[in-house]
């Protein structure tokens, strides 16, 4: 799954050097494209079903600048899927150059009361995320 | 060394989940804060010496939620140091009870040249950060 | 009321030129701030009452550069108080010299259901609103 | 001239009231891409003659919420020239619907010795905007 977006003003400096949060802002963006790319919006799970994805862990490594108007594609796939909870692996590129990569772990859970609480991932959307992970098993290698 | 802040309206919502990249901005704060605190502002070191402290890697575990006005204390620790390269680690804590852990691997670096270049922690610097980090053995350990 | 805070590292650059929209979030954080000393938590009135300040209108007049660390504190004051409507300012001082002046307009909301809908400020809140207005004219003029 | 965006998960809340700030950054997006498209960019400017458009005052009206993955388009235009100084509209729009509406008034600047000092809009720049101004004055009036 890709998503793009373009590096602005603000977001990176004479050398290059992006504010480091500004990658976890993208990966954020990337995970949320992501499922509407599936088909299910995070925003109606939210509001329509209770149903968020908060975060348990992040990572990045940052290997190369980015300069203002850069176009990046971020390359995101389901790497583990559990019952309630996974793992989805970023990985930026401008043109051909990777220039960060990273993943988050996040928990499916309901938000009905207030505290979320995990709750097992859907099957329907199981599914589409285990084809996305199994096609991507194939590209990772 | 510690760090302290406010969670401010915005940072987060009604159930306490923050915008989980204002982690990686408040490990960036907790940082400069560590170098301003030893007797060395990075910003002094950039714009008179070139110096930066680029980011190479970073990663962040969420454990509880935090809300607005919740007041946080970032402790912060060197835990790696080597010639051009140093690891800090940071725990975010709400009075007793930890909010979320992370840690920054970052380069010593020159920018002379437009392009960050790395170079050893100069000695003065790094017996500070070896003071601190044998002060932080003995918390952690 | 005066609102305190320091300046980030990325919140400026070498120049001291602020990348521009933080000083409106600055404002925010001043507003919310100036209801939290008056006695009414925004986050309580929020998440108890479905009340909310939305903005209507905004504007900021930028004189000086602020550096990296700099001590800033924000002034603010109603100086427009109507039924359901009110008007705040706020000045930005660096020691006593002023780093910017702006206002924000704000309405009174309830959210109950869904949508903002614009109710008259409680007299409890109102009155205290008032004697801060009273108060600042005889500062202001 | 027009820029789009899509508005960010974190950007906007349930009720589609977003994070004020917000708009000042898109409204500063809106410029550099403003001087894109006129053949001029910002970042060269910057980095190859020292000359930068530092703010001097920045006001915008909201009127009507924005969700999660709405498209928005907004209309920028310069509404004053004058020898060092201009102001650019911005409108924003959700297909017909006008969102919010707003100007920035900014310098030409040269920084070369790291204070900026206003200088004349160099002529090639003045003639793109001046033409960009009239057939905006046809539209506006």
């Amino acid at each position: 799954m890709e998503y793009q977006f373009k590096v602005n003003w603000g977001d990176t400096d004479a050398a290059g050097i992006v504010f480091y949060p500004n990658f976890y802002k993208w990966m954020d963006q990337a995970t949320h494209h992501y499922f509407s790319k599936l088909g299910f919006s995070t925003w109606k799970l939210f509001h329509e079903d209770y149903t968020g994805i908060p975060i348990v862990e992040a990572k990045c490594r940052f290997q190369s600048p980015l300069f203002f108007e850069d176009e990046v594609c971020v390359k995101s796939a389901i790497v583990e899927l559990r019952d309630k909870v996974f793992k989805i692996q970023h990985q930026f590129f401008k043109g051909e150059q990777m220039i960060a990569e990273g993943y988050e772990i996040r928990v499916w859970a309901n938000f009905k009361n207030g505290k979320p609480k995990a709750v097992p991932i859907p099957d329907e959307i199981r599914e589409k995320m285990k084809k996305a992970l199994s096609d991507n098993i194939q590209v990772l290698g």
